[in-house]
């Protein structure tokens, strides 16, 4: 082969790279991911990715949950870009459970925001949310295994994902640095002979 | 220092990080960071952090765009875990680019959807859309420039994100391997003597 | 220096690390460590040390415990090989917590050992255990955290063990490859907001 | 593969890991060692194992030899855990060696205290030891090609130890790095024409 | 095989390394590169060759253009030292788009040089330039693809060049770090819809 | 520092590498280099420098000879560019010296070539040879210490190159892989005790 | 395999290291080199071999000449340690080369050594010089490539050395740090179009 | 520095090193070492020395021995190469001791050689050993340490060589990788109470 060819070749290898959406190359897992965007969650170690060579399209918010917005995008990568698997990843010792709706919404108050008022999306005024729903629009929750388990069943009936993407749900310990699903815990009793079954 | 000193010191260190958020520590960097979801943007590189040591919460979506959701997410990070700085990273040959609104929402309602019927989040049915604002919804853009500059915009005037807050945006050129800041590029024009300024 | 310097020098340490017993030197951290034989712990990694390059006196039996081996083998080096703290270290999914007691015996006995007339120590048949004791002996425990503490506390209580050595009792958790104290577990309830305290 | 298969894949693995004593899984190399604690015996190096990878279940005594304690801890791995091979070894060099019983005997009189009232297993009283045995049960040897191949002898007939186990006893040269079966030295005698049998 | 044999043989090879010439061995690749002399140009890595192991001939000059000189260079390398193929690499932000002619030859009469009288070759006063085509001779250019592809052309229409050679070129650019054909630019327009050819 | 301002100042290092020419910054060591194009010559680790990270203005061309294109070059550099050293570097067993001029020049007529007519420089038909001065143009020469002596004067002397640049020349030796100066050659005679100097 | 097998494998690997001239076992190579004690002559990387994993024999003198003592050290290797093969070397700027025999005899007695009286051999008075050899007896050589070619017809007609052995002789060129034949030098004369054979 | 300056200052440190012998340059540490050629002796790993960067002379022969082509060697690195420091490495195991004299001489014979008319020099007619002798000459020897002792006595006591000199004599020890002096074992007896002095 004459070095021309080679170059040639390299030339496309990265025309294909920089203008993938444009000429409809999915990611290369065809992979959407939804996360918390907590600084402990490493994605890529979780899942065994390589999130910076054009694996996966990596959404994360907090909380890891499935909000309009979550919908939004998974609903153009499944649809428009290609991808055909969705994993769900939350987390133990989640903000999102550091503390109840009411003391959020209170100190906010507190700080003069008045959350009634308030437009949600400074670009979309047409969304609004119903007087007294702030509090429930933060998305504190209670249990990380029952909302992962709920997160996997949202996606899975959504109207704006297809029927025929594989979707599971996954919780990182941020303890153990291993992930594992939902009501699973195999670190959770261990210490002692009843937990360990002895017979 | 005896060896049971040392373990304690680092169980110590251990139980830090993982209830980091009961314990109210910030991230390392105490950074919000709001980027495209896209295969093609290496965060940590991006911006030279870890993101897998703690340094930052990292929100990411569709287009790295400030939605209802990316609110939610910077107000809990700035109001309640110690974040001081947000940094928003839009990206060159995004797929939010790539096609018009209107081929979207056609596709879809030819799969059968009723865009203005979809319950948008699946746990928030106090959320609502006006009519016709369906695709207003998806915020397809024209332009990265212009919108990595309003994204700042939104978060420096949005109620819920405190004013001592450092916000910065900027777009990470996938086909160079570069951010640069909006409105600045470095490669546009750098292939003529008119472009280089010859005098 | 001349050659002939240096490699004096380097024999003298060469005869000091193999003599050391003869010549009255202790390890590096004059230290005795009693593990479980457990495949799972890495004593090493756990503790920090280099076993393999002279930091350590490593006991290690099943289970980890104060038995009158263990007891043998401490008060040696802490007598007069100038040892001068003890680490003992129990974990999590131990063996010894694999069955009860009464199913082993029952086990070797339709094996056809007569458990009551078996001589322990082949080397000693001076050490005598009474009839019915033998399901004791084998030292099954129910829950590693309290096995943990009471093994401390016999070693600091032990008329053969000097009364300054420092001692600390720890538990290697094999399902997140971390030590930590007994009684408090970092990732024992860290799924709900409750177990984080949430206010 | 989906993502969601290679997950669960991953996580069974870290089951069987943490949990491989409940569910019957014997250590990789189903050995058992019998070693010194002494800090020059380098256990790893010494067999070619990775005792971090669990690859044995390794038990270290002072000197390296069957007690009762080594014999629990056989029985229990033999008979319950899987294991099918015991390793022995006892070093040159070794503390066992450096003193006679009576100075050892002598010296803890001096520290007041009565070692035939000693209760030598803490948690079990039920082992007793006959009056004037305490020297005795020091263990301390003259000889280590001796002193190991009887430790294997004392395994090969032990009626706890199932006789389909392969047995087998080294000696560690600290001086050398080395193992070696007792009673053949390399090294003993390499300096004389007459050693090395000239003719 | 004998060591004199092994020996033999790695003195050959050094011989016809050192040799090569004399003993009519063409370059690794059969290749001649033309290349500008930029600092910023790193030719071994955008062509994917080992410059310093024999890869190819490497010619370069202010701007990496077909001067007399190359032509020099390329007929004997491809008529007389086995070359078979010939590639060109201009750059983009070369100095040769910096300024315009008349500044340079302005500014280096001002330094009191007569550019007229000038012996442009020190060592070959039968070349001569025109009088008045000294600025012509400098050979600032203006577009960058222009060039290249001109440099091809008079390449491949050259009587002194074989006509089986294989000829092409490329640019580098200094802002992405890679290679691109001449008018084909990845990185010109990707930041609106428009560019990326939006349905 | 905020992000903020590390990725500005980031951003101004690349735009400074990247348009260097443009904002007038020279190369990092103020250096011009002459080298033959061999493929034998590794310039950068000739001369200790990292020619791929903007150390040098390096031209390469047959032989390593200060030609027209030559004077041209360093002209640009050194008046223009900041360029304040020139280093020449002619080598051993160059092809400049593996044939006649004669030879040469028979050899393109064979080919059907009027080496009287041939315009030399595509672009530049104002530049012209007297006729029969072309076998004087190729520049084969017959020692390459005088060769490398004469370079340095050449450019020593020439108008377009100011009076402050320093310059020196070597000559690589393919055989042993080192730089010398010229008419200084450490492994000519080294075989006798004449060559040694013997007394 | 049991590792019992596997340390009963390693054991006897050492034994054969450690005994292997007792055992009759030859080096590596079956290789005996005579060498020049000087430190700029890297035996091992110049042969290719590794000196200290028992690849060869390597005697080494001052010039690396065949004494009376390099034939004992071949005869014995040769006739009775398995060896069949010979490698010589011999180095330019050799220190055997650096002075006149008279001045070295001259400068020994000026320091009132009675040379014709000196015992040569401090072990064995039997062995005797005629006197006035001394000066011959030092052997300082006037060109290493004559003395190369002649040690390996020494060595060919040796009655102590068998017949059969493979010899051959070579010169390093400290200079370039390679290896040659005697009497072939690549790099004596390249620097002429003479030298190189121009046609 | 200019560039220039670096080449000279390179070019300067070649020179000396390729010229050392000429322009009176000693080796790195001043040092001659006398080892026996065994395949099992690694020089420079015993010493800590680099042999192949300067660091000393290596004199090899059969044994390690003082013959008289130590003495020549060594009387010339001492008396005009600039050494300070004599270093002698015999080793246990030694070939030397492997077999009788008087086997060996009857070998030769009968192979058919006249030991007693053998010319030991092929090169030195002048040099002569008494009849009976050629036994003697092989210089098998009894015992590796007293051999070590009686080397260096040969040294310090020779007139060819500097009273001045440091001279030292140790044994490498094949079986353990390590180096001691003369009559100084550390493995010799390290396997009973006795041999560790146990009181």
């Amino acid at each position: 082969m004459s070095l021309k060819q080679q170059l040639e070749s390299d030339f496309e290898s990265r025309k294909q790279w920089a203008l993938r959406r444009q000429m409809g190359i999915p990611n290369n897992r065809r992979l959407w991911v939804c996360a918390c965007m907590d600084e402990r969650l490493p994605v890529d170690e979780a899942l065994g990715i390589r999130g910076d060579r054009g694996d996966a399209h990596v959404f994360r918010n907090a909380g890891g949950l499935i909000t309009d917005d979550a919908v939004r995008s998974a609903m153009l990568t499944c649809n428009f870009f290609g991808t055909q698997e969705i994993v769900i990843i939350n987390h133990t010792e989640c903000g999102m459970m550091s503390a109840h709706t009411e003391t959020l919404v209170n100190a906010l108050k507190e700080k003069g925001i008045d959350v009634d008022k308030v437009q949600l999306d400074p670009d979309l005024p047409e969304l609004t949310l119903k007087a007294g729903a702030f509090g429930k629009w933060i998305k504190m929750y209670n249990d990380v295994d029952e909302v992962c388990a709920r997160q996997v069943e949202y996606m899975r009936n959504h109207p704006l994902i297809p029927d025929h993407v594989t979707i599971s749900g996954w919780i990182w310990e941020v303890e153990t640095g291993h992930l594992r699903p939902p009501h699973v815990r195999v670190g959770e009793k261990v210490n002692t002979n009843k937990a360990m079954g002895a017979k």
